[in-house]
């Protein structure tokens, strides 16, 4: 057996009161520790005072706080590419004019490409899981086993506007790569069928498949609600609300996690906690398209887990982990029209403990059996003194470059701000290179 | 005469059309271009091809966007101190349980430990002017000459709760204070007549004090409709808005610049556009406190110039203008419900050409002439890459870390993130220490 501590520092103990899920009951602490990982099977041995000495290799926290790696629990990450390509647009607009065109010419060294470039950068700023929705999915893989990272990937559908024989085998081949490569990177790779969202989405693809993906014990993840154009094909075929649409599918579970939730009702968010659904909030996206504010206080009220997610790169514009954090903090209380309302401590078990609940990993958390997926946060830093309350810090004022180690299943992913699975300065190489060709296709 | 050339790099340059300042008028360019710098004089000499060879003394910026330095139109510096310390609470609630007992308790070193914490942290975030109201102001222009950035500061009045004699002593104070330190620290420091806002100050003392700060050229400077909470006490007893309100006192004009401006209806916009008066938008402050969403874009339409400001570190929680600058582009899309609203080129104009016009500071922009305060952007980042578009990227991707020199006045504050004037460790140890006395003075 490997063995790493990760000594000196501060670690951030996960709240013990599971009663509960509303924000009010969260209660991190703090504790002066050390963290023991066990790096052959990247799970924590234990926390305690001075484990160093029994520890093979030893990563310095002196100075920082060790927090549970962020997971980002809903994106696109080879969207990277398309970083600041178009902005301030509505999303139906963006999509039709910029986006799809653009994602018509991906090819699979692009995603190969744009994901490495969001798994550096996710890295970077101690993000240690993340859940893809995209196209070209071995690719995704190879770049999440290369980064050392951990993943719920799967391969996102459209029916509308396709003909039949194309609409099924889309969903088809959501559901094959759900099954090649679930388990793939040393278990760190998990999958899910990802159906884009209720309405681009034909209902009878989803009665014929959804049956399918639930025998095979294979999670499901969609788009839900996010604008309030998301609503209306729903409601007028089939008449209800698409939360109600969705849940009479078949689609809503403990192991589906839906993403954005912008326009929920009372009676959706009702649905949504009965049936143990996650809903992924997206705050810079639904920001940045205008899309609206998601009633996180309700959900959390309603005893509904909330994870966090960037969304792709082209509408946050960064997969800075940090940001989400405190956009939900910040936008949560714009919605509540309460400033009590999404306080620190919840918005900082969105990023960790519900992101990875939402995802299906034993991660999210630090303690004993949990895996290593950790984040060592500098806290000798002008923006983060003084040092009165360091779970507000983490919600408002720390920033993914405060980041000092990332670890990943007991694996040391960046040391002193270098990544050491990936070169930084091939990927970024290849990724200026690919966006630039894939623009010039799509523009050309 | 001594120079400096910031050189190797790409540069921000000023959008040229001033026929008008709505978002859509503004279009920074950028080009491939040295800056050379008058270090004396503190005024750029000439922007252009080549420039390395004539100068003194040369800052590398290759691979990296010369930018004009960040304006923070609004905040109370020494607040740094109270970081943390009391989150997700409402305004009221928070000022009158948390903030003013603390506040009470500040003597003259907090305010020179505050200050200085604040310097260290807006020169690395590449911040190099910032408006400040406060107490103690002799100190705040200390740590303002000390750390070689530019001001415009004040002392802040409030005479509800007062007596009449303790009122007029506050209002003179002020009045008092911006005579003596206008023009401190070379001229960097200049000064304005502060009264906190409309309904926190008597109309008595503003009838009184505000002609003597109109003949004396004093600038004024004030909060204006933060909250809901702020409309009613003026709307009560004057009948009329308090923009409004204060119009008819004297108070509005194109030297005053007013804090926040969330709730204002169309006629006190109106009012504001009519008097050239500026607003410095206050955008992670308006969430944290859940006081609202401004009307950026309905302001930039009528031609009302906007800044923005941290405010206080206490709402927001840091002093890093990149997050004000995402946060004004993302929150101005949600308040007009419009994705193309307050676009990145409008958002970058307000953290820099707009509020230094509100701060009538020469600077905001890089030209032949205009005050040498710049920031070097590192732009080899994966968070930065691919560059598509570099204004975007300083409105949505870029962050206060990305910055590697800052220039003010044509001295270099910081070289390769080093701060060169201020003690970086120093200032952190004793803004810590006197955090924590200022809190058990509070408590105990
Ligand atoms: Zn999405
Ligand atoms: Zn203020």
């Amino acid at each position: 057996m490997s063995t790493l501590a990760v000594a000196g520092g501060r670690v951030l103990l996960p709240h013990r009161d599971d009663e509960t899920r509303s924000s009010r009951a969260s209660d991190h602490s703090i504790a002066e520790a050390d963290v023991l990982v066990d790096a052959d099977s990247g799970e924590v041995l234990d926390v305690g005072p001075d484990l160093v000495d029994s520890a093979d290799e030893t990563l310095d926290a002196s100075g920082g706080l060790v927090i549970p790696g962020l997971v980002n629990a809903h994106g696109h990450a080879a969207m990277t590419l398309l970083r600041g390509y178009a902005d301030d647009k509505p999303l139906e607009a963006w999509l039709q004019e910029d986006i799809w065109p653009a994602e018509a010419e991906l090819a699979a060294e692009d995603v190969a490409a744009g994901t490495r470039l969001a798994a550096v950068e996710m890295i970077r700023s101690g993000t240690t899981a993340f859940a893809d929705m995209y196209f070209h999915v071995g690719e995704v893989v190879e770049a999440v086993r290369e980064a050392g990272l951990r993943a719920r990937v799967g391969h996102g559908v459209v029916t509308v506007g396709k003909d039949e024989k194309a609409a099924r085998a889309d969903f088809a081949e959501s559901l094959s790569v759900a099954e090649e490569f679930d388990g793939a990177a040393d278990g760190r790779v998990r999958t899910a069928v990802m159906p884009h969202a209720p309405h681009t989405v034909g209902t009878e693809y989803f009665e014929e498949f959804v049956p399918q993906a639930r025998e095979a014990g294979i999670p499901l993840h969609f788009h839900l609600n996010e604008t309030e154009a998301y609503l209306d094909p729903v409601e007028e075929e089939a008449g209800v609300r698409p939360t109600e649409y969705a849940d009479d599918l078949g689609l809503l579970a403990e192991d589906t996690w839906v993403a954005h939730g912008v326009h929920l009702d009372a009676g959706e968010i009702e649905r949504l906690a009965e049936t143990g659904t996650t809903v992924a909030h997206c705050p810079a996206s639904n920001m940045k398209l205008a899309s609206g504010m998601a009633p996180i206080q309700d959900l959390l009220d309603a005893g509904v887990n909330v994870a966090l997610g960037t969304d792709g790169a082209a509408s946050n514009n960064d997969l800075d982990m940090f940001d989400e954090l405190r956009d939900a903090a910040m936008l949560g209380k714009l919605a509540a029209d309460d400033a009590e309302a999404v306080d620190a401590d919840a918005a900082v078990r969105m990023a960790t403990e519900g992101g990875a609940e939402a995802l299906g990993f034993d991660a999210g958390r630090i303690e004993t059996g949990a895996k290593a997926d950790l984040a060592v946060v500098d806290l000798e830093a002008p923006h983060l003194t003084p040092q009165h309350d360091l779970v507000s810090h983490l919600a408002y004022a720390a920033r993914g470059s405060d980041v000092r180690h990332t670890v990943c299943d007991g694996e040391v992913l960046m040391r002193d701000r270098e990544v050491l699975t990936l070169d930084e300065e091939a990927v970024r190489e290849r990724a200026e290179e690919a966006a630039r060709e894939l623009v010039a296709r799509a523009e050309g």
